[in-house]
Order: C-alpha cells, then structure tokens, then sequence
C-alpha cells in the first residue's frame, strides 16, 4: 500500500518513499465534496503511533494545523526536525502511546503524501495545479472519515488538534458525533474571522503576484513561487505569536551588529528571524496548498449551515469536550472558544472550558506549557475512565 | 519658489505643478543626517491654512502619518480626495484655521513633493533610488525644523500628529523643546516595537520580493512593483484597523454573491476591501518611500540615546504635552502611551493623557470620534490661553 512519492515540494526532482503509511481512498466510488465535485481515488499519508486496541476503543486522532503535518511524533523526513506534538504525544506524555493509538493524518489538499494540488490528477494524467478541486474543512474530516472506514475503527476515543485542527474536531464533533467520544478543540474556532480571512488574503496575495506561481502553473513549468509563499508565511507567523513573546524573544535587540546599519538589512533579530521563517518555509510547502488550504480554513462557519445558530450543530450530542484557548492569543481569542462553549451548553453537551494564561500568543498550543498539558491529560483521563480503557 | 515635480509616483510621466508649496532647503550647507551622510539642498514641500499672525506665536505644524501627505485639509492633487485630516482642520475644528496658522510638510523620504528615493539626485542627475540615504524620524524633524527657520517661526504653539506623526511631535519636544510651546502625540509610541517592525519587515520583503523592484532602479527601468507594494499595503492595512471594527464593517459577509465560489476570487467582502486597499494605494505611493519610511519609523527609540531612561529625553521640558491613545489600538497600545507619560512624569512635566474608548483601532485619529476632537479642541484652547492667543 505504500506509493513512492516526490519529497520535495519543490524540486519535483527525487522520488523517495514518504516515511509513515498512505492509503489509496474512494477507489470504488469518487467522494463528494462540499463544492458539489468529487474527488477519488485519492491518497490518504498518515502516521500511527501506539497499538490499536483490540476492540479498538482506544484511537485518537490528532488533527493538524495549517502548515503542519502526519509527523507528530517521529521525524519529519523533509526538515529532519522532530515531530511537531513532541510535548504532546509519546510514552507516558497526555496522549500516552502506551495506552493510545495515535493517528494523523496529512489533510486532503495538503503536500506532504495526501493528494494535493502539486499531484498528478489521474483523470488526466496532468498536474492538478488550480484544476484541483477547492476543499473545505468537512472535505478534510469526510477523507479522515474513510481512512477510519479503511482501518475498520467505529470510534475514535478521542479527536484533538489546534487551530485548524480545532476546526477539524469541531467538524468531527458535528458531523461525525456517534464516531467520536470525546473532543479537545485546542485554540479555535467555529468560524473564521474577517481579520483571519485578511491575513489569509494577504497571504495568496503575495503569492500570487509572484511571476513565478504562473496562474498556479510553477510546477509545471519547473518554476517555484518562493518569494510570494516566503512573504505569505512571514505575514502569517507574526499572528502566530503575541506582542509580548515577540518583545520578550527579540524586543529591539540587533542582529550580530553594535549599531543599526542605516540600510535595509536585516538590523534586528525579529527580522532576521521572520526572514528565516520565511525561507525556510518555502523548502517544505508547496504554494497552492498554501491557498487551497487558507481558503479552506476561510470557509469554516460551523453556524451557517444551522441557520446561524451554533447550537444547531451539535444539537443531541453525547460527545465529551474540553475546549482549551490562550489568553495571549489573539488570532483565535479566547472569545472564540467561548462563543462554542456557549452552543454546546445551550446544547446541554458534556463540556469543559479552560483559558490557559500563557504569553506565548496562538503557538502556544505547540509549546511547553505545563498548564495546558496538565489539562490536556486530566481531561483524557477521566475520558478513559468512562469509556472504560484501562491504564496500561 | 514653486518647483515643477511629477505627481505620479508611477508613470514617471506627466511634470505638473503639486499644489501647495515647495521651497530648497540646506542650500548653503548640506543638513547633516543621523547616519553621518549629509543631504542638500533638497526640497520640502508643504501646504499651510491660516494666517501667521504678526508675532508668529500661533504657528501649528502637523506631522502626518507613513502613507500621509502634506494635504491636511486641500484635496490630494493625486487621489482628488478631501484633505486627510478636514475633520481635525479648518474653521471651528480643533485646529482652527481662523485662529492657527497650520503647516503640514510632505516627510524628507517621502514621494509627494519633498525630496525622496524618487528624486533626481542633483550631485549625480541620476535617480536617488536606494542611493538615497537612510533617514530617521530624528532627520525628518530636522528637516521641518530648517523649514520653520526659512519661515522665520522660532517657536510652534502646538505639534500634532497621529502614528508616526506622534514619533515626530516626540522628537520635536525631545531635541526642540524651546520651539514648542504643546505637544499632542496621538496613537504613537517613543519607540517601535518588534511587533511593528516585524510587519515593516514583511511589507519591505514583499516590495523586495517582487522582480519589477529591479533592486530599487525600478523608476530607471520603467517598471513598478506594484503587486509587492500592494501586499505591504493590504498587510499593513490590517493593523491598522481592530478586529471588532473589521467584524462590524465586513463580518463573513459575502461580496456581490449569494454563495461561496469555491475559488480564489475575492469572495468575501473583507477580501474585496483589502484588495482596493492595495491596488489604489500603488496608485499613490512609491515603493521606495514606503521602504525608507518605514525603517525610519522602526528606527526610533527616544530612549536609546537617553541609556535606555525615555525621561532623559525629556529632562526640563517646558512643553505641555496631551497624549491621546485608543483603547482598541493593537498597533501602538497604550500601554506605549503609559511609558511617554510615565516618563514625563519623571521629570515633572505639564502633561495630560488621555485614552479614547473606541472600537475603531489605530486609524481612528482619522474617523469620526467626537471624544477625540472634543479632547484636542479643549486642550488646545487651555494652552492658547496660557500662550496668549485669544480667539479670533
């Protein structure tokens, strides 16, 4: 089951085998995505962590952010990094390996193994580029759906993720309740607002007007939007972080110079640091995923298929949740969060509210932060309990 | 005295007369500049309202923002737009033009008249480009400062400015306290912080990133970096604004559509607002400018030549000083408002502060905001009457 595929989301030059399991989906029948188009078969890549349980009760799915990924725990085979939920994920960590099955999976439009616009559409044997369908977050969770079907699990025990991953589980939680027990939206949302819609535009826009996306073509002509894509990623990781984290990381302090230079170099460190950002995004993601996936995120409005009435969408549900948010973040503020506990308590649902007081701005969720993690595993603990899996 | 200059940063084409005024300064002696190079003569063009009157005791300067220019109250000769700021000047405003004699100048760097990267550099007749020397606030206020002597005005009654016209009235006070009589910073801060420089930073690599900044000879080769400048711009543009007032103006609330397109056109009208943002601004400013000033604007740092104690800057200050600030502003907090009052404070100064309640974020120094004016007008009438101008 295991398809060779391109590493490198620029190159498109060495073939390599993707560490980690990817799955061919929607063989039989295309699946029907929210735009009305159908997508399939496409590839789902994913990792597992842990055993499956034998009546398999015991799988978590993790669900990722924006520019994240299926390596949450081991090595992410472009960047050589460790996996980004490190903190979170591992043996004796809140989501215990040794007691869980941990699954994630690259989304559907991203470009890292799952079928995205960088791959090859079947139907034409072309690059898909702009002809690929736009997704929405149901269209990601709907993919994660069948891969569940694939492996034969009911029930997920648990479906936790930040940021756009909180919009996943909340979709999980709304669409898919009786195949979910419990829920932890980490730093999210039930819709995107105006100014995350304006970061995001700013974003493609700056990829976009770079002669080299091509109208979404660089692929093919074996060009590569990086100074758009670089910009996009700058402008999106200052949201990423608080005024304070960026003032206590960097505050006005020079890069490797005495003096400012009365030039346009990079004087400052915070420059210097958004330019690395920058740069080095640009080795590990590829353009249009960058726009099919923002937009995506922009279309998110849990509320609006229920009439407005957030409550509407979870009406009757027996999922457990327990909605995290940071005080310091201001890309999804804790008014957010806030605005789902109050649907599901209108809901009557089983919910639990934590505001963690961190100054690490939005990226909290991906940093050491004992509260949040204590939270984390208090809540799965007693989650466990009910649903009746025994520590190891 | 009136000089013949392109109005249009773009075209490069059409030499009409700018309205208002322009005058050579630093024609004997070239004007030193913080970076040790020198500049002159260069030329500072401005407009004035109001009549001087015969002691020369009621003159206003007003000091205008990043994109700002010197018409305050005339139309823009660019856009055809009322004066930037008709609802602070003219008669019966706060800055009454039957009282006060107000001057704006167009900043040294800038692009609407004064001389700039834009200009012709008369030592070598060719274009500055990123010859032009690097200048800071501090250079910007001693240019203002040569013009006041060419005006013959030794001392301002007042200095006013919103954003970086309040770094400006800061320098003012800070090196030119006998020549000011008040002080009004509006939504300013006495140094940038990471977070803005961090988004100059992202405007600069977005204007440097596009092919047709030709490494700043764009003007030499007949080209525009349009598209980089409108992403500065549009990325800008956000910060300038609050996110409840982004909610209020434009919400998810689709633009001229019934339904999402499932595509990249602007779908949402916040989308659609940005990108007028940027396609007008690139009509007006040159990409250039917008580099050079907004490293002006991150180099500042009053204290830094104070060993970090802002109130060294203001030792034995006779200037009376309102400082203004907007409770919704994430740009310039107040709490950056608190540290120039505190350390006003410290040395005993005569100083008011006030923070405004909007929801309308950091432009709101140019929104309608009834508490704001009524704030200006009554501080301003106390210290007319200390200074002696009685109302016409």
């Amino acid at each position: 089951m295991t398809v060779t595929r391109d590493l490198s989301p620029v190159s498109g030059g060495d073939n390599a085998a993707l560490p980690g399991l990817q799955v061919e989906l929607a063989r039989d029948e295309p699946m029907r995505l929210d735009s009305g188009q159908s997508i399939g078969p496409f590839t789902a890549a994913y990792t597992t962590c842990g055993d499956l349980n034998s009546d398999k009760s015991n799988a978590v799915l993790v669900c990722h952010a924006l520019t994240g990924d299926q390596y949450v725990l081991e090595n992410n085979p472009v960047t050589g990094k460790p996996g980004w939920w490190e903190l979170m994920v591992g043996p004796g960590k809140p989501l215990d390996t040794d007691r869980y099955f941990i699954i994630c999976v690259n989304v559907l439009g991203g470009c890292l193994g799952s079928t995205g616009p960088r791959d090859i559409n079947s139907d034409t044997g072309e690059l898909w580029g702009l002809d690929f369908p736009v997704i929405t977050i149901g269209d990601m969770v709907r993919a994660q759906a069948l891969l569940l079907d694939h492996m034969g699990i009911d029930q997920l025990f648990c479906v936790i993720g930040g940021s756009m991953g909180a919009m996943q589980v909340l979709e999980w939680a709304s669409k898919y309740s009786e195949r979910v027990f419990s829920a932890v939206p980490i730093a999210g949302a039930a819709r995107h607002s105006a100014q995350n819609i304006a970061f995001h535009e700013v974003g493609r826009q700056a990829i976009m007007a770079d002669p080299d996306w091509r109208k979404g073509n660089y692929l093919r002509e074996g060009v590569n939007p990086k100074g758009g894509l670089s910009v996009a990623r700058m402008a999106a990781h200052i949201t990423y972080l608080s005024e304070t984290a960026l003032h206590r990381k960097f505050g006005r302090r020079l890069q490797a110079r005495d003096a400012i230079s009365f030039g346009f170099d990079a004087d400052f460190q915070v420059e210097s640091y958004l330019r690395h950002q920058g740069s080095t995004f640009v080795e590990r993601f590829d353009a249009n995923s960058y726009l099919y996936i923002t937009r995506a995120m922009d279309y998110f409005d849990l509320a609006a298929e229920h009439d407005g009435v957030l409550a509407g969408a979870f009406e009757g549900t027996t999922v457990r949740f327990c909605i995290i948010s940071f005080n310091s973040d201001w890309l999804f503020p804790t008014e957010e969060s806030r605005e789902v506990v109050r649907a599901l308590n209108a809901v009557a649902a089983n919910v639990s509210f934590v505001e963690i007081d961190t100054d690490k701005g939005h990226d909290a969720f991906l940093l050491e932060e004992p509260e949040f993690y204590a939270t984390v595993s208090g809540f799965l603990e007693g989650a466990a309990e009910h649903r009746g899996l025994t520590a190891k």
